[in-house]
């Protein structure tokens, strides 16, 4: 674990996001409230905010931080059969908080995976990217790919 | 939680299988050792054997099971400048061990990661799937896109 | 922790209950689905059911264990204004498992306290019992007041 | 997690209170120190300073906070065969303590239970209520009910 | 982790002993039971127990176990002003069961450390070793030094 | 766990020094890379900064804080066939950070046992102690026998 003991505590905020492909029968199962284990977005929110709390205990090099907010927004996207995740995380502090929106979309997106393979063994976990940063020395950081619309919302709403 | 009293003990193996875009420079970094915090191969194993021991803490309706044996291997793929790692875990118990295989993936590749994104913030972490199962009441299930070379080899060695 | 090496391994189900009176105004906002932060029965269901997995690191002396089934059920109570929660827990093992029952029960009804204190500071927690336990040498227990009617029923269809 | 980046830091206090009724035969082993597994008081105290410190992993939308202090204190109710606990708990945040003052009352109570079942399967936790709360916007806050003397001794002790 | 699908399952025991070295005055301190915060070998046994429960989630290669007994046992040696600690551990698994052992042994030495250390900031812990085990393939083991008096006791009331 | 509420924040460092003796024929495996289960010293490192970040779980009357970094530093000791292993903790908090250093070094002297064991039973923990120690009320203490070149590089390069 680096020193951060000269970093400056600042307001940080990261958003992360990323899809799980469930094909077309599960994906038709989860839009009617139909899975057999029940409806997994709500427990893939939970999961995920519990995760992000636990991401020092899981990735070596982080440091134990006080999250001031995580939240986890979920879109389906009928298209690809896919259900994309978008994990916000906050904090005051000195470090980061990239890897705490990280481990909260990951673990929501497990969730879903535990819920929905009954349905589906070939699940597919794509594109999990950091969309968005800001805090700290370097500012205000945006994907070369530019934002979804909805974490354009989500930032208006912060 | 689901009953699973009634299922029978039989020795369980999954593979899951997903993959890290680095970039070039950060690619070039890993193959040269000269990342700055180290290199992340080592560490992204035990963090992925050590949450694959944590999954039915991070995955809610997962039960607590003995693990028998869990393996993370990498696999550099300088075409894409990005590493794939597979993750293999074995029970001999009533439940499947898909979502410790892929649990312990995740968190790996989250930790390659952490110890890249001093170099690039705009990572993709893409793929993650379930390669191979056996055991249980539904016996072995392959990949429709069928097994890479490197899964082949596991397996023969397992 | 106490030798159970001799002890034999047999099914043992255990169902605790107890409720949190919540006054009549958050008893309304729950009924009517209205508090700030949301319906608290699915999130005291996810947070019993990883409580109870949770036992052995809370509570001293009780042996880590392998539970096969942990459910929450709630019953709303309006003449009490209260919300009623029965978790079952159940396992194959040497020791008993009253205290997953019972720390799945609190931990849930502590969530549902976390999810109404900004409507009432004034809550209360009571009556937790434990109400049923099979399996092991003692056998079959109910408790001297008997069940309620909606333990009768789960215990019908487990 | 709602968002606490605007909240003050002050200095906060939470004190809960709640019983368990043991019945004779186990309140007169208790006095006597001849329970079978040993004094629970000390091993309550400690599981409960133990379990406010997990808090968050346990209450989902509660925030990692730093507690300054967490105290257990017992007092024995021969009238009710019961054990009365007082837990505080104490931080410097911008959020609230209640939840780490129940979470580690009803930790403390359970260990109790789990020391004493063996003489007593029919116990019950009764009575667990927030007793009283400062700091924060809404400032100090008491149950209408009043403060049992103990917690009165209490606040004028910290 | 290493496979252990192939291994038997038996009973298995291991026996470590330690000890930390306080001085004369934390140790007079310690016997007149005046340390300013407390008795510290009652709350040294509970951390040693609740240690060894958590070996899987601290040292990297181990396998989750059920264990079925961890024993705690503390013995004043006023000739090094010194508390000599064993461990004992007790498990029916396919491993070992020596670093529970040894983990518990640490994490209560650890926890007299922390309680003595207001006294005396030099503090040493030693002789931390492998005293016993038994079952598995190899059969039992003795340290070639023998044992002392107390755990030859232990062994004859376990 | 004491009231720190009054205590300055202040920049704290503490490090803690601890040999495990492996034997001549274990020693050797190990400056050979040899070992059947691989090189134990970066997995020492990794679960020992691992274990710093959960002496507050571990170590009851611990306060949970925000390490500001963890270092595992490995010295070997040929004329012993030992591996001396040094951790440093660092803070900006009102509580002392020794417990953490000696978390994080037991927990690391543990690994390298765990995977020396195989070699070798008869492996023994020694001299684990407090070198060193900065910030807060009392300031800089350094043990009375003095500091090891290796902490005096250390310290230099903090």
């Amino acid at each position: 674990m680096a020193d951060v003991s000269a970093k400056a505590v600042t307001r940080r905020v990261a958003i992360a996001g990323g899809s799980i492909r469930l094909g077309a029968k599960a994906f038709a199962l989860l839009e009617q409230g139909k899975l057999p284990k029940g409806d997994p977005l709500p427990m893939a929110e939970i999961a995920g905010i519990q995760a992000a709390k636990q991401t020092p205990s899981l990735i070596p090099l982080c440091h134990p931080i006080s999250l001031n907010r995580v939240l986890i927004h979920s879109v389906l996207r009928p298209a690809d059969h896919a259900v994309e995740l978008f994990c916000v995380a906050e904090i005051a502090e000195k470090t980061g908080v990239e890897m705490e929106a990280l481990t909260g979309l990951s673990v929501a997106l497990l969730t879903i995976w535990d819920l929905t393979k009954p349905v589906n063994a070939a699940l597919e976990i794509t594109g999990q990217r950091l969309l968005y940063k800001s805090g700290g020395k370097s500012g205000t950081w945006v994907h070369p790919d530019g934002l979804p619309e909805e974490v354009e919302a989500i930032l208006k709403a912060l």
